[in-house]
C-alpha cells in the first residue's frame, strides 16, 4: 500500500507544519498542527517524571535516532524515548508509522502522547517514562545527510576504543566513528548539541554568575570599558589594528588601562566580564585570539596581599558553587570526558616564588630565580605542591619584577621582586595579578625602563595625576576555567565559536 | 615661623606616605602611616553614621574643598566634614594646620579623627557626623591645577544659571564655571567623580543585574559569541573592517547570527551582553560607535507574542527593580539633571504598527504605511500614547516588512507586515526584535529579495539545514536603557568611556 493508495482518516495526526502556521498565525483552523496544539501547553523533556504517569502531553525535540517503532526525541541534553504502538488508546496509523520512518535525524517534532511507566529500566534516554505518540507533526525537517552524526559526537573516547574490539570472540567488530574536532568546529551548531557540550556551556554559565555573586556581593561594580582603542593598547606585536574614521586605532588586549581609570574615577572596585583580542600566533591547547576576560579592578587599603585575600574567596566560592549547583552538568561532561574533581582548599595555598623555585631546585629542576616560569616548570610545581600541600589550586606571588608589566609595583624590600601573582589549576596558570604603580612619576620611571615610550600612553599616566588611590587586579581567562576545573584537552572545547590564527568561522 | 623652624613633637601625626609605605610594605615601623594604621581597619565614609559618635575612626578619601580649618572629604558620592580643631582631644598642631593648606584638591588622604555630632545639621556633606581630625596623612598628592573642579562639574544647570545673578539686589553675581561635555570627556577620570556620574555607572550595573536576574530565572544561558568575523557581519557599510591573520574580517555589528546558531546548537534561550561596533557617521545624542548590547534570542512555541511578553515582564521588572533598589543612585542623578520618574504600566501596552500610524494620522501627521518612522513621528507618537494611555514605554508591533533586515519573518496574513517590534521609552525607541525566518529556502529567498550575496552568509543559513526551531528575539542598547529612563540629554553621559566617530580616547 503506497501513501498514495491510502486514505488515512487519521492523517490529522500526523504531518509537516506549514510555513503559514510557522509564521505565527493566531488562527487555531489554519492546519493540523495548529489545531491540535491550540490550547495546550508544553512540557520539557527534562520535566518528563513518573508523576505524570497516565496524563497526555505535548512535547517538542529533535529525531535524536529513530529504531523500528522507537523514537529517541532529544531537547538540550534530555532524552525521551517516545513509541508508536498501534492500540486503541494511541490509534497509530500505519501511514504515520511510514512519516515517521521518512523524518531525519535532527528534524524538530512535537509530540503529543501518552505518558507511561515503562516495565523495564530505560537505558538509551535520561528520561524514565516513555510516551506513546498520538500525533507527531514535523516543525522543521533537517537535512537528511549531516556533515557529524550528534550520537557520534556525543562518545567518549572510551567507547570509540571498545568498538574496535569485536563484542564476541571471533565475531567482527563494529568501529564507532570518531569525529576529529576540526570537523566538530567547523560544524559547531550540531557540535553544540552533545549533552557533554550542552553541559559545559551552562558551567561556563555558571562559572560568570558565581563571579558576578561573590563580587556583587561585596560591592563591586560592573563596568564596560571600550574594546577600541587609539594607539596600541598595552603595546607588543599581538594586536589587531584596523582604522577608524581616518584614525589609527587597535581592539584592546584587556580592559587593564580603563579599568584602572575607573579606579582613579572612584569607582572603588570593579570588574568586567568582556571580549579580549590577542593577536598571537600561538597554536596551543590554551591560546585563543579572542577569549571572554574576567577583570577585576580594586582600592588596597596597605597591602597586595587584599588582592590575593579576594581571590582566594572568590575561586573558592566558584568551585564550591559548580560542584554544588552544576552536579548535573559536570557528571553529563564527566561521561564523555572523564575527570577526576579538583582538589582545592578551603584556604588557599600561597608560596612566594622564591619558595617555589626552592622546590623546583629540590626536585633537580633548576629554573633562572629571576625569570619567568615556562609552562613545564609550571606543570612540574604543580605536582610537588599536590603532593605536598594536596591541592591543585594555588596562588604564587613575588615575582621577578623583570618578568612582569611596567605598571607592576615592586616589592618594598627588593626591586627586583614586585607585588604580583600568578594563580594555577592542575599545573597551568589561569590569573595573573598584581599590585600596580599609582604614582605618575614612578609609572613613567618603570616604562622608560621597559622600553615604552611614554608619550604613546600619556592618558593613562595622566589619569594618576589628578589624585589615585593604591590599587591592583586580577585578570582570568573564562574558557580556562572551564578548560582546567574540568580537566579538558582544549581550550576550543570551552569557547562557543572559537578563534584561533587559523579559525574565523564559524 | 616657618616650617623648617618649628620642631613640631606632634610631627607623627601628619606628612606624606612614603613609596616604601605604599609598596605594601608589612612592616609596622616602616614609616608614621604605617605605623599609625596598624591593626586598624577603615571605615566607608557611607557608613558613618550618629550611632559612631564619639569613636575614633580611619578613613579615606579624597580632599573635595578645604576652606579654613573645614575639609570635606569625598568617598565616591558620600562626602564628610573634618575639622581641624586644636583641642586637648584632638592635638592639631600648627604645622598640621599648614599641611593641610597646602594639600591639593582631589588628593588622598587617611584621616584618624573622633565622630562627633554637630550642634547643628551640616549642608555641605551627605554625612550628618563630623570628624575632628586627629591625623592626617597623604596616600597621594593630586596637582595643583586640574583641567576641572569636580566641585564645578557637578553643578546642576539651574544652579550654575542662579549663579549669573547677584544674590543681594545691586551686588555682584559670582558665575559659577559650567564645564562642556568635551572637557568632561576629555579628563572622563576627572568627571566620573561626581556624585550624578558615581551614581549613573551604579544605575547602569542594576540594569545589567535585573535584566540578568529574570533571564537566568527563566533558564536562559548567558553565552559569548566572537566579536571577529569573517565577512562582513550583518553586512553595510557601518562595519569595522581589519586584516586577521592575512584574512579580511569585521567586527560584529550585533551577536545576530551567531545568537540564532546558539539556539540552532539547542542552547533554547540565551542571552548574551558584549560590545556591538557601529562604524556609522551618527552625529546624534543617541548613537556611538561602541555600545554594549543586551542580546536575547528563543525558542517559540507557535507565536512571536511570546517573545514580546518576555520584553514585557522583563521590563516591568528593570524598572520596578532600579525604583525600589537604586533609590540613592536615581535621586543623585536627579539632583543634577532633574527628570521625572518613568511612567510605565504594570501590563506593557502592545500597539500594532498599523494602529500607530492611525493615531499620528488622527493627530495630523501622515507616514508612509509601509516605510519607518523617522525621529519625530516617534517622538510625537509618544506623545499621543503618553496622552491616551498614560504610559511612556510601550510596543509596536508587525512592522512593515520592507524596513526590518532579510531574516525577519513575515506575517502570516499579510506579506507586506512582518512578526517584528519595536520597543520605545519616552518616544525614543530602545528595542528592536522579531521572529527570525529558520527555514533555510525562505531566507535564501528573502536574502535575495534584499540583494544580498547568499554566498557571503552561507555558514548562516547552513546553520538551519540541520533542523532548526522557530525562534526570535531582541537587542537592546544598555547605554540607551539608563539615558532614557533617567531622562538624560546624550548617551555619552552613560557610556564610561564613549566611542563616537570624532572620540577613541581617553
Amino acid at each position: 500500500m503506497s501513501l498514495e493508495e491510502d486514505v488515512d482518516e487519521l492523517s490529522s495526526n500526523y504531518g509537516d507544519v506549514t510555513l503559514n502556521e510557522l509564521q505565527s498565525t493566531a488562527d487555531p483552523k489554519a492546519g493540523k498542527w495548529r489545531e491540535a496544539v491550540e490550547g495546550k501547553e508544553w512540557t520539557d523533556v527534562s520535566d518528563l517524571v513518573e508523576e505524570l504517569a497516565g496524563s497526555e502531553v505535548l512535547i517538542r525535540g529533535r529525531v535524536h535516532t529513530y529504531r523500528q517503532v522507537f523514537m529517541i526525541l532529544r531537547q538540550s541534553g534530555s532524552t525521551v524515548q517516545c513509541v508508536a504502538k498501534q492500540s486503541e488508546e494511541t490509534n497509530v496509523s500505519v501511514n504515520m508509522l511510514k512519516y515517521l520512518k521518512q523524518l531525519p535525524c535532527e528534524s524538530f517534532v512535537d509530540v503529543i502522547g501518552l505518558v507511561v511507566l515503562p516495565k523495564d529500566p530505560i537505558k538509551g534516554a535520561t528520561q524514565q517514562v516513555e510516551i506513546h505518540m498520538r500525533k507527531v507533526y514535523c516543525v522543521n525537517k533537517a537535512l537528511t545527510k549531516l556533515p557529524l552524526s550528534v550520537e557520534d559526537a556525543a562518545r567518549s573516547e572510551e567507547e570509540i576504543e571498545k568498538s574496535f574490539q569485536p563484542k564476541k570472540p571471533g565475531g567482527k567488530a563494529k568501529p564507532f566513528s570518531r569525529v576529529n574536532q576540526d570537523t566538530r568546529l567547523n560544524h559547531r551548531v550540531l557540535d553544540i548539541r552533545t549533552p557533554a557540550n550542552q553541559a559545559i556551556f551552562r558551567i561556563q554559565c555558571g562559572v560568570e554568575n558565581f563571579f558576578r555573586e561573590k563580587l556583587l556581593s561585596k560591592d563591586f561594580v560592573n563596568i564596560h570599558t571600550p574594546k577600541l582603542m587609539a594607539g596600541s593598547s598595552e603595546g607588543g606585536s599581538a594586536v589587531f589594528r584596523l582604522e577608524y574614521k581616518g584614525q589609527s586605532a587597535c581592539l584592546a588586549q584587556s580592559p587593564q588601562l580603563h579599568k584602572q581609570m575607573a579606579i582613579c574615577g572612584d569607582l572603588r572596585r570593579v570588574f568586567e566580564i568582556g571580549p579580549v583580542f590577542r593577536a598571537e600566533d600561538s597554536f596551543t591547547h590554551r591560546h585563543l585570539c579572542e577569549f571572554v576576560g574576567l577583570d577585576v579592578e580594586m582600592e588596597i587599603q596597605k597591602h597586595y596581599s587584599e588582592i590575593m585575600d579576594l581571590v582566594d574567596e572568590l575561586f573558592v566560592f566558584i568551585f564550591t558553587s559548580l560542584n554544588e549547583k552544576c552536579k548535573k552538568e559536570l557528571e553529563a561532561v564527566g561521561k564523555q570526558y572523564p575527570f577526576e574533581p579538583l582538589k582545592f582548599l578551603e584556604k588557599t595555598l600561597r608560596l612566594t616564588f622564591e619558595e617555589g623555585i626552592q622546590m623546583l631546585k629540590e626536585a633537580g629542576v633548576e629554573v633562572d630565580p629571576l625569570g619567568d616560569l615556562n609552562t613545564e616548570s609550571e606543570r612540574k610545581l604543580g605536582q610537588l605542591v599536590l603532593e605536598k600541600y594536596n591541592t591543585e589550586f594555588y596562588i604564587l606571588h613575588r615575582y621577578p619584577a623583570a618578568v612582569r608589566p611596567f605598571y607592576t609595583m615592586p616589592c618594598a624590600d627588593n626591586p627586583l621582586y614586585s607585588n604580583s601573582f600568578d594563580v594555577f589549576i592542575r599545573g597551568e596558570e589561569i590569573i595573573s595579578g598584581a599590585q600596580r604603580v599609582h604614582i605618575p612619576e614612578v609609572l613613567e620611571k618603570r616604562a622608560g625602563e621597559c622600553g615604552i615610550d611614554v608619550k604613546t600612553i600619556s592618558t593613562y599616566i595622566d589619569s594618576f595625576r589628578y589624585g589615585a588611590p593604591p590599587h591592583g587586579g586580577f585578570g582570568v581567562g573564562l574558557e580556562r576555567v572551564v578548560m582546567l576545573f574540568c580537566a579538558l584537552n582544549n581550550i576550543r572545547k570551552t569557547s562557543l565559536f572559537p578563534r584561533d590564527p587559523q579559525r574565523l568561522t564559524p
